[in-house]
């Protein structure tokens, strides 16, 4: 027996604004940086490594923060936690998500470290290598994780990417007793092969103890999780450990899979693919809100394909037009 | 006779980063916003609209700045003298200009007004409408003009909206006074209708007086310096004025005037319109390029449609290519 919710959909994790910029193929062999990894960088290398980077623009970003914002634009009732400084970049990323719609009360954090911000090098197929300063998101602590708030939110979802300030890591475990006393659900995303690798024994953990209810993954993380080559095995035992995991397979659409059942739900092709960053988080947001919505599990992952399929078409991982709006001009419920 | 020189290009403007969001038209009138025009705002008024817009995206503009940063891109030498502070928008503008390559030493305002910005509402028909707060660009006075800089540059490009801040105005003079002193070719884009409509006197006296070699001006801006909205009789005027004119002529290409001849130079469509801002920037710096290396006028045309084509397909006002690359893919010679 749950109250009514104020909130469809609340996510939390690291508040962070992109800086992105192209990149040939030899620069990242150059700087010995694995093509599609994120890495965690202080700030020496992130000076250096912005010197050496081309002319970019800056955009509000962080996979949680993405995956609101696009929620917000599906239409549901969408907030947000995260830690920003009281600077530009700060006020920058508050007004972004703010603009959308989505409700951010996180108080910034006051004569610390500058808002995080990642330099994403972009390749030429549109592959994304993200090297992360953490700054003012280290400090986000359970204190930020309102229960009143995660309680009044029918799904709230978390990013594995929470697990690496060791303080996030502990508002991560909070935000989900909150969200289970409430009797909401708890979704998470595993964030990127190398995160799984960091964090694999707890966040198996976390899906077997049912502290996560929901599990979103791309195939290398699915196979990260179980040390697997096998994406059948992977999903496998995926089933197992989680009560409903959506698995993204990049243009073959993505993986629905229950204890019972699986679905493999296309996607159109896009025209023009010009930046993978943010696509995973957009697959989220379309999900969550068709699953606020109460729709057919099928029908969430299309408007995850939705809206995944509009944010690889420009630089950003934010949308540029109202999915809503993009989900029914494609024949989708929402 | 002059001497060799160490740069192709010099431009000298107001150093500007953008804030760029799509707006519906309706949003234009409600604020009695006048589409296409760009406003001056202060603090207070930057603060009001920055709350009503959507989510955006950064990147580093100014007119002379974009004009720099594509002059570059089609591997001519090129230098920008403008004025931004000491501040994270200050940082993230000499970045950019510096990452591709502009010779950027103007030293920052310490201790006074933030960078420039310019709030750019986008419609969806790609037209902008720019409202800038000039911040640190005020203080760009005389003693920023390195007279050695300016004589070492084969041509020097200066803005209309150099006429905005007081200081600047006495820095323009000083430039071109430099310029022909060195022997070098002085030119100057009208910046906009609006910009005409304040400093029309000012502007003739410049052309007639011969302080400017070169102009630069789309439509509007022709119409607007002569008072008149026959176009033929702006350009027959402007034909008296000018040395060299510059015309562009949207979608339509472009018309090239000098006291004998008058070309009109056609452009090829673009396959996705999705902001014009920078149009005429990027005209001017491939016209410019071609300038620069000795190419026929209506070889500088075509090379300025190359680059104008390239910005309006995506948000910002830099080059995401290229423009070398793509000149000659497109069977320019430069």
């Amino acid at each position: 027996m749950t109250a009514s919710s104020r909130f469809d959909v609340l996510t939390i994790g690291n508040a962070i604004v992109d800086v992105i910029a192209p990149v040939e193929d030899d620069f990242l062999i150059n700087q010995q940086l694995i093509k599609g990894s994120m890495r965690l960088i202080d700030t020496d290398e992130a000076e250096r490594l912005y010197k050496l980077m081309a002319s970019g623009i800056e955009v509000s970003g962080g996979c949680a923060g993405n995956t609101a914002a696009g929620a917000a634009s599906f239409g549901v009732r969408t907030a947000f936690i995260g830690k920003v400084a009281d600077d530009h970049l700060g006020r920058v990323f508050r007004h972004d998500i703010g603009a959308v719609g989505v409700h951010f009360a996180t108080s910034p954090l006051i004569d610390g470290a500058p808002t995080a911000r990642s330099m994403i090098l972009v390749s030429p197929d549109g592959e994304r290598t993200m090297n992360t300063f953490l700054g003012a998101c280290q400090h986000l602590t359970a204190a930020d994780i309102d229960p009143e708030l995660v309680g009044s939110a029918s799904i709230i979802y978390l990013e594995g990417y929470l697990w690496d300030p060791p303080e996030a890591k502990i508002a991560f475990r909070h935000a989900a007793e909150a969200a289970h006393a409430a009797g909401r659900d708890v979704a998470m995303t595993l964030s990127d092969s190398f995160c799984v690798d960091r964090y694999r024994e707890e966040f198996l953990e976390l899906l077997r103890s049912g502290t996560v209810d929901i599990v979103f993954a791309n195939e290398s993380e699915a196979k990260a999780l179980y040390e697997t080559a096998d994406f059948n095995a992977a999903i496998a035992a995926l089933r197992q450990d989680a009560r409903l995991a959506a698995v993204t397979l990049g243009a073959r659409g993505s993986l629905v899979v229950t204890r019972e059942e699986t679905w493999q739900v296309g996607v159109t092709p896009v025209e023009q693919l010009v930046d993978t960053t943010g696509a995973g988080d957009l697959y989220a947001a379309g999900f969550l809100a068709g699953l606020a919505r109460g729709q057919a599990l099928t029908n969430c992952a299309e408007l995850g394909g939705v809206a995944a399929g509009e944010i690889i078409s420009h630089y950003g991982a934010r949308p540029q037009v109202s999915l809503a709006q993009l989900a029914r001009q494609s024949g989708f419920a929402i």
